[in-house]
């Protein structure tokens, strides 16, 4: 969940505003196990998304993430933030690897 | 054969969601040998693609593999992930070297 | 707020002319805490922008910021100048990360 | 000669699967000598090819090389692989030096 | 002020002669403060300008300074030459942070 | 003059077979004077040339150098091999720096 | 003064054959003061010139300097030849800094 502030946010480009959340599995019988604390959380939650790259030619690239979506994100690089003392971070677009349909 | 988790993530752009395999031999008498232990599993199964990548022109380069292919992966490479306790792998279609005909 | 002769600098290109602010939060009874003194003010606001660059198939590309504009700033980069004993920064309009909406 | 397995990998992209081969010079009488087995072997033939390399505006670049050419191949790069206990390797067909005519 | 043999050199391509000048500041009342000598000059006035680079279709890009202009300067790069003893420096018209209004 | 095995040889895209010869250099008298034997061979005689780079939008690019031309070539770089014991080079179209007219 | 051998040489694509020269000052009153012959020599004398490059779509690019012309080159860079004995150097017409006027 997002603070108010980071709402505010409205990123450039194609850039997409997300927060890593901690992965939960589900068992077959439905109970969620809470994965290991150890791991390093790759999954996260789309907070806000860029109007898409404008291309030397004058194409906007639409976006393929939106706000809500769960999405795989890479273990390393995005830029971190600090906004209203919760951590979040930003990605290019392309740089995102995958989205969790529900 | 990938996890219920592992189905529901949808690779985004040209990525291409593989599981590592043991490749195996045939005998010219139909008997399966399985390679040693020691090599390097450079074979794979897709088992879920990306839209395609979008160019700048706003062009859609078509996928060259499909979900259930057996395809020749790099050696090294590639963004390797673990859902749900096992360990799949993330390729740009570009990078996957081949596939098998059945 | 921005000296009399940095007003005067007109950036070239896609460059974006801006002041790097401490941020402050505001809590949910309209209390404003500025943030930790530590912090790395990743702040700022837009003094002025460039027309824009021209692409080389002569495709102006619209600026993305503008004057008075509160905007998100990446933590390193960006070319520090001194202007009339204050210190400004020009960054390229892709490598600002969002802007705040009010 | 590639073996039943090798031939089953169709070669993804602009990739040429080929097998390095000892070079053989013919004299002017009309006899083979084998090079020097110290030499680096260079020459190879082509087994398979992928159907060519589709740019970014969706043009399809045709290949130069087909499966039977003898060709010049760099002497390191490409992408070693073992299919059924014999090494093969892909390279990129922009990689391959040339090819020798019969 | 450009000696008469640095005004005979006519830059070629989007390349922009210079001259680094020790900035002034100007206070409320008008007068004028020399800044630090210490401080890096980083202020020119364009002595001339080539005629603007030709891109490989063919356009033509417009350059965005013109001789006279008062010009702000990286603190690095740049082509340093001698001419007739004084010291001018050669930049890509892109290199060129921003220029000054009157 | 190239050996029976090395005119076989169908250099592939923009490249060029070339062979490093010794130059000569004639006094105004006619004499011809052969340069240090420790002078780097930075001539060369083109013995075959590829069909021409095809660029990625179909467009072929034109040879500029034909066999038979005596052509200057970069004192490094090329690609070095060895046919029936003779040692030739592979150059790239756009690496030859220039050809002697006769 | 480029000798003979050195006319009969035709750089290709886009370059640039120089000889450099010791750049000369000349006073107010015009007499001539030959530079300090500490200075690196940095001003040239075009010899001959390629026909342009050749785009990737198949436009030529004009040539911005002709022979005669009396050029500014870099202080590093380029490509040294010794032709008959004497030194000459071949550029990119694009690393060419500027040319004088007469």
């Amino acid at each position: 969940m997002a603070s108010a502030l980071a709402k505010k946010l409205i990123p450039l480009g194609d850039r997409v505003l997300v927060k890593r959340v901690v992965p939960q599995t589900k068992t077959a019988s439905g109970i969620f196990i809470p994965e290991s604390a150890a791991k390093k959380e790759i999954e996260g939650e789309v907070i806000s998304v860029g109007p898409g790259l404008v291309t030397r030619d004058g194409n906007k690239i639409q976006m393929t993430v939106a706000p809500g979506d769960k999405v795989l994100l890479p273990e390393y690089g995005g830029h971190t933030i600090d906004i209203g003392g919760q951590e979040y971070q930003l990605f290019r677009n392309d740089d995102i690897l995958g989205k969790f349909s529900n």
